[in-house]
């Protein structure tokens, strides 16, 4: 396999590599996920996350299992069970049956570790195409608001709706970004603001109950967010407290944009209500890491994702086509 | 002083206490609070909080004040520091007013602590008024969202909203409650789901940015919140986050109801615009507690409250009467 790399996932030497993130921002860990069954757990603990990241690194997963001279039953096997490891975010099955399809067509180590290495630099060139798309629509001293982490953290390239503040920011056209904290894993806190510090682009944390003052008061010129499924009609899946926003924007009048590689569009999901939506343990808003606050009694309603309905998209920005909610509604991502 | 009893402040033996609400749920300390200068440290630090609370923790504490032989110019000085401690709940400034009155008619320490005995027990009428009043309005089988806490430990009552609720579950009418857990200082994690455990009362913790989805599946009927402040045009400010919870009930079609005592009112405040909002320390937004999440070079926004229109507000509760936004507007405040 040859040496790739970027920001949370990297190949050295045959081996493959993960940043874990539920480390950051205090520490920059990396841990060894090329076998699949040590990268499932990574991909369930959310040391890696994102949903073109989770696809890259089950692909190379599965590459770096056959190259170190797996059998057809056991690839067969490890492929099932990265495909499962997380029910929302479908460029995961994406990646995976594009892997399945070089077995398919009788491809071997070879075959299946160049269609990784492809997955990996296509996931480059898409954030680098929607980063392109996307902040054309930034308007000049627009101040945007982000959940959750939908950048390079996301990504092996510069990230979805990050990758579009990034490159505004370097076209002088963002005046700042404002993150939501992201309750309950806090990914806005600890890897967004993280990765905006390390750019150099002026920022400030909130908490996701703070937004709708801010889009009040006037800061708030747009809402950029990533997704992790898209389904046919445009509705989206993304990380809980998106809808929430979205509902905000379109009451203050700020436009809201989903940004989202091709690979996050699952056309055999007719609308929102059929993606799976994974629910994770109470534990996880009881608290934070080893702190608990509130009662081990009470009981507690966690799902990982809402979704939001394409009536409430200004547009979705996408590699190949910008399309509006009513494109979206209308069909449109049939005709791109 | 008399023995007076809540869940979160008593007096005994001329002592006046408060119970520590930064260390609930994890541990039940009483704090002495007679000394003003002590008290100004407790509200300011949020171990005694809540709007009716703090007014009646601040008049106790001026009436242990002049029974411990305070000269006038001494109790004018602590009037003056406890009626500063915070600038948002109008409840401190009414009752600290009230105590200024006593005074200004030649009243002596008998005289000032009759008046905060007083005040004490009209709150725990209050509540109990609006208990009445406000679970009038709940429907068999209602869910419930409440944000923060407005209950037994933001009052020395059953508490404004979570009494209507307690009251509307004693009548077999709630169903269910859901609970913001209200970063940044998690009231609702901590206080709110205590209490209801403690009562018995059905409820799901819940991030902040969940509510939107559930009132989406149809799992909410029916918002109640406490107030701070609520302005002569029905306008008021409550615990961060209310806001965005009002203008997601009104996209959701959900009725949306503050309850809060007069004492909450203050007609010198002509609206919203008024109101002063407390900014708070980027620690609390930062991480909680020990624990920071975000880097530490991460600018932050963190305002205590926000100011929800009369617009979205479908019925204010009082204790004195139910008036409905469209009253609010047209200047109802002045005619109860």
């Amino acid at each position: 396999m040859k040496a790739l790399h970027s920001l949370a996932l990297k190949t050295e030497s045959g081996r493959v590599w993960i940043l874990d993130q539920t480390r950051l921002p205090d520490a920059e860990v990396w841990l060894e996920g090329g076998e699949p069954a040590v990268m499932v757990g990574h991909i369930q603990r959310l040391s890696v996350r994102g949903a073109p990241l989770i696809g890259v690194a089950a692909a190379l997963s599965l590459a770096h299992h056959a190259e170190a001279g797996a059998s057809e039953t056991a690839l067969r096997e490890a492929w099932t069970a990265l495909r499962q490891a997380r029910p929302t975010a479908v460029n995961l099955m994406w990646a995976l049956d594009r892997m399945a399809g070089v077995m398919d067509a009788g491809g071997g180590r070879a075959e299946l570790v160049g269609e990784a290495e492809t997955i990996f630099e296509e996931d480059v060139a898409l954030c680098d195409a929607l980063a392109t798309r996307g902040s054309a629509l930034v308007r000049p001293g627009d101040a945007v608001l982000t959940h959750c982490n939908a950048g390079a953290l996301a990504t092996v390239g510069i990230g979805t709706a990050v990758g579009v503040i990034r490159r505004a920011f370097e076209l002088g056209k963002l005046r700042h970004v404002y993150v939501d904290e992201t309750r309950p894993l806090l990914q806005g806190a600890r890897l967004t603001a993280w990765e905006l510090g390390r750019l150099g682009i002026p920022h400030t944390l909130i908490t996701d109950s703070m937004a709708a003052i801010l889009m009040r008061e006037g800061k708030v010129q747009r809402v950029l967010v990533g997704a992790d499924r898209v389904a046919a009609n445009g509705d989206f899946a993304n990380k809980v407290g998106t809808y929430g926003l979205a509902v905000q924007a379109a009451h203050h009048g700020i436009p809201f944009h989903p940004v989202a590689p091709w690979s996050t569009v699952d056309l055999a999901c007719s609308d929102g209500s059929a993606i799976p939506i994974e629910e994770r343990q109470g534990e996880e808003v009881r608290g934070y890491r080893e702190l608990r606050w509130a009662p081990d009694a009470s009981p507690v309603f966690n799902p990982a994702f809402d979704v939001t309905p394409a009536a409430l998209v200004t547009s979705l920005v996408l590699d190949r086509a910008i399309l509006t909610g009513e494109q979206l509604q209308q069909g449109g991502l049939f005709q791109i």
